[in-house]
């Protein structure tokens, strides 16, 4: 007899295989006995007649609690009623461990029990659904920047520079020097892209700010693309482009996963080239028609992107930023010096900013006097500034923090469903 | 005209065209000037003849110091004796930004020198090739993954347990609290195994060691995947046929860069299945038959794994440690419980080990045992053990540092070179 996995079950059609796994659930009726095995590749019905097994089993099969883990040896029968195609027709069952009070039932939980349980609550269809969605953006962004000619440049978590203030900054000792945990890569992915062109960092960033609300974490990862001769259209080009290619791929291969978190799939599939492109100042203008009072200068926080989104059917790209609320790294627009050449990708349905980017100033002389201007430590940059000394070229590059992305993907209100294991302002554990 | 890459300028043969990018190496001869151009997808010769281009252009040709920006135009034409098979005949240059004085010259430098200026010594052709073997690596190690079902599931760098000890650790204030970096995703890895069956977990981890050696980084790239029900043999198995993969993928499509390196390509390809397996009380014999004095009961360390590498030609997996030196989470051999069911991968050459796992303890009361005979904070514990509590199966994983992975397939006996910013004990900046 074979071990199969569930995901495989279809080619055993009238076989008999071994499954392993653990009770997600179970009923009974009469002489009948029905176990949903879950194996980690999907959940399928185990049906114990009691003539076809032995007492002891059947009373097993009656009385198993929920998580314990077992095998099934048992014959792969054709059923159309189930979604997998497929149910077992068991011949026997040998327990591996009994589970006694599982602490998460099927009825309701609240959220912080949920989060306790963290490490069990990943077993439950719907956090298996994101995780797999997880899974599947993140290899897909590797995959689109790879098919692209993109290289992978791991940026540094432990940085030396406090480059834009220590507030929101995790700290830490290293070997008598302060280090502090990256927010960011892009200084370091411009260097890179100096030497090899186009690249991106991913990995995880940082954040200890004081903040509770839904979209926020105080660990997430962030992929970063940096493209050396890049402009602000092409910025927009790529982040839009990219963004196509990730729906595209989560739209052809996790169908069975969206259909578990119940995801309108129209919502995704309107993620269509060309996306709305608007500068700051008609956004503005948007918002003020809207109701709302945003002067212009002022920030396009939460509540003003869920406004603009919903003006339309998919992610809309804002650009040209009043330079005074943008980085210091940001180019100016040469046709208006009062703008950055900045841009940010906004999501459909009030999911808020997926994608932050602009244009880096690339000139050596006006970079400096920036850095000065606002009163940050020239030497902290000196390194940055060396990518102008030494051959500055125009370039431009983004950030996605990918939480915020599946959030939107998966329909999810909370970044906390969105990666295995959240880290909050007061969630460290476990 | 169009704007090309190098790496497609054979699709150009005959035609016109643009290039952009970095002065990396120039000479001249009477009426000709050769510049070598690099654009992060490679290198060209661009020809410039005195009677083809004005007398400026010739002039800057002569002059252009190393790493200025520029762009090219020209025709792309078929040249033999280039390793490239093209060069470009020159047109016209257009200067974007001089470089004065770029410190890295074609001549020596010191290693301290070049870190400091690790984010221009990243442009030089050696530290290109290796950033891109090591791209290479790390999309084959998610592409063998999904290849082979397994879920990526990325474990938090801010832990709350300093489980073994905090004398390697790096903490920070968690908004009242002690967090520490993560050594390892394992423990996370494990619950995620529980719920999807064969999951890895791949993130940066970090050791604060006060160790200056060529083979330690204090922040380096760990993958680990972790498998429900795989015993030890699985778990070589794995183990195997993963190097293999990843040997195979870099020699299919890197030799351009394997050739910059000058590396041995006999070397790595005899990295095939199957690699010799032998106990830890073999290579205690290996060692002794060598003489060295190495005790049944002592740690297998670096100069003993480079003895034990000479004696084959590809990585050699040595299994079944004694208990006492490994940790308190691996599975007893039910043979002999004096043995862990451990297993390293060490890498041929000298190279050291490249992978370390093991079976893990499924057994609620043996781990707690263990865990309060190595007197280790239960309660950090709590939910690790909640693992076996809820259905414990055998399991089963790994962790490969990458680093040294790379270290080994580039040939480079340094990890601060495996890296793009490495960080060391006296290394934080840039």
């Amino acid at each position: 007899m074979t071990r199969v996995y569930i995901k495989d079950i279809g080619k055993y059609s009238g076989q008999e295989i071994i499954l392993q796994g653990w009770l997600y659930n179970k009923s009974s009726k009469g002489k009948l006995a029905f176990l949903q095995l879950r194996d980690g590749t999907g959940v399928i019905q185990c049906v114990v007649f009691k003539g076809d097994v032995s007492e002891e089993v059947f009373k097993l099969a009656e009385t198993l609690p929920q998580e314990s883990s077992f095998a099934v040896a048992g014959i792969v029968k054709e059923d159309k009623r189930s979604k997998l195609g497929f149910e077992i027709g068991v011949k026997n069952i040998s327990l591996i461990r009994l589970a006694k009070d599982y602490p998460i039932s099927p009825k309701e939980h609240g959220t912080a029990f949920l989060m306790d349980h963290r490490h069990l609550w990943l077993r439950s269809s719907r956090q298996t659904a994101i995780l797999k969605i997880r899974d599947e953006i993140i290899f897909a962004i590797r995959e689109y920047f790879r098919n692209n000619d993109f290289t992978l440049v791991d940026s540094p978590i432990l940085t030396p520079a406090a480059s834009e203030g220590t507030s929101t900054l995790f700290e830490t000792d290293y070997f008598g020097q302060k280090a502090y945990l990256s927010q960011s890569g892009q200084l370091y992915g411009e260097a890179a892209a100096m030497a090899l062109g186009k690249i991106y960092c991913f990995g995880p960033t940082f954040r200890a700010e004081k903040s509770k609300t839904r979209r926020h974490l105080t660990e997430f990862w962030m992929v970063e693309p940096e493209v050396a001769f890049n402009d602000l259209n092409d910025n927009m080009d790529l982040a839009e482009d990219f963004i196509c290619y990730l729906v595209r791929q989560v739209l052809k291969n996790r169908r069975a996963e969206l259909a578990v978190l119940e995801r309108d799939i129209s919502k995704l599939e309107c993620a269509r080239k060309p996306f709305p492109r608007i500068t700051y100042t008609e956004a503005i203008e948007i918002l003020n028609k809207k109701g709302n009072p945003t002067q212009w200068g002022g920030d396009i926080g939460g509540d003003e992107e869920t406004l603009i989104s919903r003006e339309f059917d998919r992610p809309v790209i804002i650009n040209r930023y009043p330079a005074a609320i943008k980085a210091f790294y940001m180019k100016r627009d040469p046709q208006d010096p009062k703008l950055a050449l900045a841009m940010d990708v906004i999501g459909p349905e009030g999911y808020g900013e997926i994608i932050g980017g602009s244009v880096r100033e690339e000139d050596y002389e006006t970079l400096l006097a920036r850095i000065k201007e606002q009163n940050l430590p020239v030497e902290a940059f000196d390194w940055y500034l060396d990518l102008r000394k030494y051959g500055g070229v125009p370039h431009a590059g983004f950030g996605m923090g990918i939480e915020r992305f599946i959030a939107w993907i998966c329909g999810v209100p909370h970044l906390r469903e969105t990666i295995p294991f959240p880290r909050l302002m007061d969630r460290l554990k476990p």
